[in-house]
């Protein structure tokens, strides 16, 4: 399954269709022939592993799959896999995360109808970190949103006159390429495309368009005028009203947009924060105080401490003179989110200490020293 | 020179007297005897090596002495180094930083004048970062200041309702208590002073008090109530007027105190950044959103992102949720900090690129595109 893994790790992160790995294992265990998926339009993993021992003139016959996704069973560009497994006349099938995509799942089912034995959730937690994004987006019907926010120490996204040319430094900037590079939709409200006048195009260092470009999303109802870089070369553009945040990612999601980054600017951060809309942060923090200018985030309705907004660190990383964390919601399970109002549960600490948390935030209440 | 490093590290990093490691070789270049300073009232570290020699029935004679900084001069509680080296005959002296004390300092001379070969400079980068606090103290005759700030990402320090208990979990906590460990003394306004009742003491996570106590300093003119913490055990108190600043960081200098942590509030913070006072930031920041709340920082007349306080990020780590950002005052050099107007110099970045800086803080002029 690692090995599964680390083939599907090949396969694009953006796209519509998760990334899957597939490997064929002989009855001593041996791997007799692999495959991933590419991308929408080319084969799924475990049509690509058959097509490989096809290649090798090995016959598929008696082995084992192990693939990092539930075989699906619906007929798309492809037939479905389970089918294909079962014609293949594999022995057993090992499965990583199941398929919670409605018009794909039942693979497992299937395949057991056939008379092959299938165990799923095989190295559940890697599988379902690779396809997070995907996963989310497919269950909640919405995209997986990370809040991209490149700031001073001290919180602020611009200077009193509004520059923001650059916080953050040439390291930062190069990691916020790739990160776009991999998403499916960039967003920005409008004021930051009026504003700021960005491109929101994925470029390498030497400036370069990556071959992938996201789809470019402008939040907001004030038109763009016709010489906006927005309308120049990258992906497409897609302007939507913000007002109705739920709407707007719905309709990201009918465009099965899987994962959206969300570059700013603050009022649209912190429309999404309010709504408990944020899956992701991208902190770029520059070693950089301003004293005054616009805050990352706008009022939030938190009045005290343990009502702020939690994430969960992920990673720190440093990039030249900044730094890049990447946190994430700390969430009641997967789902779409709790409605307003709705019972908190309660988080154990690594102390032992139980925290009431609401919309998935911990609560603290401490009478310490300092 | 790097065993001298060592055992200079192994001294306490607070105190008036520098850190001070001192290693003597045979003429083979075999370790004969070493020493290090332990704190003032004990020996210097050439005192100390020398007596590890005479304990090991070593005879010093025909020696090389390597210290890590010049050999001091002057009759302090103990006899001066150069004179003790002189007298037990060793053959050559190599040292990595030279005494910039104007008390202490002519070591080098002294040895010289008795036939005693000196060189000054090895890993002198070494040992200049090992005595940083110390020799910018010494140099410029008032403390090495480190600002310390515990902010949400967007860059606040407590809620609306004031509550700022805990931004930052245990981990980050816990180290902010090494951190004061190792200071000579710690400052607070009088604000947070009256507000957060702090005990500003060095404690271990179980509570209990390091065996060094930082002094205690409050800047400000409001008297502290008979029942505050700061009255309470730990290092001494006092409190300072704090709106000449430069006076009560002379004032500090005039008592040997070599560094300074000061944590706040941000009316402090702001008025130490405006006056360029700052030479090392400890931002531990928090993955929490706040959205409102007092900012680290107030208003320091940056208007434009060019004209912001940079620091040179030194340090990334993780502390559990949170991470530490030690960065660095962009300095012209050592010495005070320049006159306000004064002239600005000019930076080089690695990429080549030079950028005009004024006190300090380069400028960076761009018309990129985003
Ligand atoms: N450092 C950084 O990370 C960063 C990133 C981006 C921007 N910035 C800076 O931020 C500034 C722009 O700030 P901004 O707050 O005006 O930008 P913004 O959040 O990009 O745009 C605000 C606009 O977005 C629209 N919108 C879409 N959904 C919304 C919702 N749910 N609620 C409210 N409004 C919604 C509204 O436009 P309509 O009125 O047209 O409907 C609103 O006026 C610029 O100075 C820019 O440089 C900094
Ligand atoms: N998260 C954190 O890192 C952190 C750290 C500390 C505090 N806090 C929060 O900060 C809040 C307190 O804020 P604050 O700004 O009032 O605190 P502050 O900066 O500690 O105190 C301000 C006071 O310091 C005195 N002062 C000394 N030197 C000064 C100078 N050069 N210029 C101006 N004033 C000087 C003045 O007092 P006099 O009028 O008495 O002269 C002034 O009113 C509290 O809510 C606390 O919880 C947060």
């Amino acid at each position: 399954m690692r090995r599964a893994l680390a083939l599907a790790a090949l396969g694009p992160a953006h796209g519509p269709n998760p990334r899957v790995g597939c490997v064929l294992l002989d009855p001593g265990g041996r791997t007799v022939a692999e495959g991933y998926h590419r991308g929408a339009g080319t084969p799924h993993a475990e049509a690509a592993a058959l097509a490989d021992a096809r290649s090798r003139g090995v016959d598929p016959r008696g082995t084992t799959a192990v693939v990092t996704l539930e075989p699906c069973a619906h007929h798309g560009r492809t037939g479905p896999c389970a089918d294909a497994l079962i014609d293949a006349g594999v022995a057993a099938v090992h499965v990583a995360v199941g398929d919670p995509n409605p018009v794909a799942t039942g693979g497992a089912d299937r395949l057991r109808a056939a008379g092959i034995p299938v165990t799923v959730g095989l190295l559940a937690d890697e599988g379902e970190e690779l396809l997070r994004a995907w996963l989310h987006a497919v269950r909640a019907g919405r995209p997986y949103v990370t809040l991209k926010l490149a700031t001073s120490l001290d919180g602020r996204v611009a200077a009193v006159d509004g520059t923001s040319r650059w916080i953050t430094g040439a390291r930062a900037r190069a990691h916020a390429h790739t990160v776009r590079a991999q998403v499916d939709a960039i967003a920005v409200g409008s004021g930051t495309a009026l504003t700021d006048d960005p491109s929101l195009t994925a470029r390498r260092t030497d400036g370069g368009l990556f071959d992938h470009q996201p789809l470019r999303v402008v939040l907001g109802r004030r038109p763009l005028p016709d010489g906006a870089r927005l309308r120049g070369p990258g992906g497409e553009l897609l302007q939507l009203p913000g007002d109705d945040l739920d709407a707007a990612l719905r309709a990201l999601g009918d465009r099965e947009v899987r994962h959206l980054l969300v570059e700013g600017g603050p009022t649209l951060a912190t429309a999404l924060l309010a709504a408990d809309a944020v899956d992701e942060l991208h902190a770029y923090v520059a070693p950089v105080l301003l004293g005054a200018g616009a805050t990352a985030v706008g009022d939030l309705g938190v009045t005290t401490i343990g009502d702020a907004a939690r994430f969960a660190t992920e990673d720190v990383t440093r990039l030249g003179d900044d730094l890049l964390l990447v946190a994430r919601r700390i969430a009641p399970a997967a789902g779409p989110a709790a409605p307003a109002g709705s019972a908190g549960g309660e988080i154990e600490y690594e102390n032992g200490s139980v925290h009431t948390a609401q919309h998935g935030r911990p609560r603290r209440h401490t009478e310490e020293e300092i």
